[in-house]
């Protein structure tokens, strides 16, 4: 729900300690009034609005005076998984350029893999001149898993290359495909699709319904794609991944996200066949994206309006 | 010039000894007649139609009857720096889909850089979990030096990724820019737009004019760009280019092309701080597109007209 904009009027601003003094600057700025450490001083009987990545015990004790909390990530489902959201507090997060980011990610990934950039490199540090077979991409079909900013952002970048894009919508759409997409399809008719897939792209959040969501049934399905995930990694089934990857099904896997991050040296997941693990670094989200973003809601909330980047807490996105 | 229609009637059809036999039944398919391979028999006094690399000394001295010679390479210097062109003889070339490949080649290396795709491979390796700086290339500026097919290409695919893109024409140029570049300036205004660009792309045929072209002058103007070579590598003045390396003025380099390949183990060029070298492969020619590019010349040819491939032998492209 959206904070009266009285409370909001009176409402104190506390930040995360671990953000850095240029933001809270601009949040300050932005808000018109004085920044206070969160989990520092008590936090007295006034309406709270609290910007940071987690909720400390000392705001869910204070809940019913918790008026909004603006995450600085994208994915909240640390934050709701931590416990029940406090009835009444509107939580919003930041997107930021995390969609552009995440699609020059996946495009990086998918041409570093086509132009054989990781083997040239290797080729080049042992001084050795070979030519090695390299892929063009137009006309290949990539299947991306999410429809949303993240998802649509993905779709629109390997459009532009020629890549024949299908969005699969967890929940039924009707229309016209979104822009970046030549079709959209949802969940439960995707096995033909990937069977054809060069590419599958994961960007699904995190809620219930997707935990687990790439199990071995849909790992069955591909017939030679490469799986990039940079949605959550405990939407992937690690078993069902490693078994496809053993057999051939999944030629090789890029991997943004990890159930537990972050992977320590001795995890089995490196050594995983044909895969590349980087750092949930694919949508990292810069101070100015914080910035814009509170920017945005802040307008909203003191306009009255729910802010676009209103969170619904009980689907998890 | 144009051979006559009827002396491409009779015209024998030599074939390289390297060309696949998939790819010489297109030829023979296409021109309907029998392929002989060149260099085998004498000659004969029939007008001859030759597809390949180079010309051997048997054609040059049968000069007199060689109508058309089809090169199975975009890029002919090989072919003209090895002796005068046959008068009277017409060159065609195969591009086939190099401007696409080139330009994939182009975009991956560049985002490769920018996410760091060849340090995230290295970290897997190490099974190192730790997150790297990433960029975005919107807005940034690369400046693409020639304008034709691949250059155009080139500047088409990032500009379709957000990227400021300035085409560099050696000659100057009248209207609109082509499509793929916001801008097109002349090679003796491109002070300033190389001190703002991000990246420099050499995609230049060799000729006498632009030996040496990318020199001590144009890399002193750099200012953290980092210099892809897709061209020619005689092109680029290789003691300039490992000054401004390691001056700082030129942040990495990628090259695809040197004046002498390939290059040997023990060749210094191996040792250039921040630079990766490929086997001269971003424009490999597949036998499909041999077949395709010959095929639209040929119809020109029977039709008398001059096909789009046709190469002015005295420019050089």
């Amino acid at each position: 729900m959206v904070p009266a904009v009285e409370l909001l009027a009176r409402a104190r601003l506390l930040v995360a300690p671990e953000l850095s003094a240029g933001l809270v600057r601009e949040l300050e700025r932005i808000s018109g009034r004085v920044a206070e450490p969160l989990g520092g001083e008590p936090l007295g009987g006034q309406p709270l609005l609290c910007v940071g990545a987690a909720l400390p015990g000392a705001l869910r004790a204070a809940a019913d005076r918790l008026l909004w909390f603006h995450s600085v990530n994208a994915g909240t489902d640390p934050l709701l998984a931590a416990g029940p959201w406090p009835a009444g507090a509107l939580l919003t997060r930041t997107v930021g350029r995390m969609g552009e980011r995440i699609a020059q990610y996946v495009l990086a990934w998918v041409l570093a893999e086509c132009q054989a950039v990781p083997e040239f490199a290797a080729q080049h540090a042992r001084a050795e001149w070979r030519r090695l077979p390299t892929e063009l991409v137009a006309g290949r079909t990539a299947l991306v898993y999410g429809t949303g900013r993240i998802g649509g952002a993905v779709a629109g970048l390997l459009r532009g290359c020629g890549v024949r894009t299908v969005g699969v919508a967890r929940t039924a759409r009707t229309g016209p495909p979104p822009p970046g997409s030549d079709r959209v399809i949802g969940a439960d008719e995707d096995a033909g699709e990937l069977a054809g897939a060069r590419w599958v792209v994961a960007a699904l959040p995190l809620t219930e319904a997707t935990e687990g969501f790439f199990g071995a049934d849909r790992f069955a399905a591909v017939r030679g794609a490469t799986f990039v995930n940079v949605g959550r990694g405990a939407t992937v089934d690690m078993g069902a991944l490693e078994a496809a990857l053993r057999g051939g099904g999944v030629r090789r896997a890029v991997l943004d996200v990890l159930a537990e991050e972050p992977a320590a040296p001795g995890d089995p997941v490196w050594r995983l066949p044909r895969t590349v693990i980087t750092s949930h670094s694919a949508g990292i989200t810069a101070d100015e994206d914080v910035a814009a973003d509170f920017a945005a809601c802040w307008e909203a909330v003191a306009a009255g309006r729910r802010p676009e980047l209103a969170v619904d807490t009980g689907r998890g996105y």
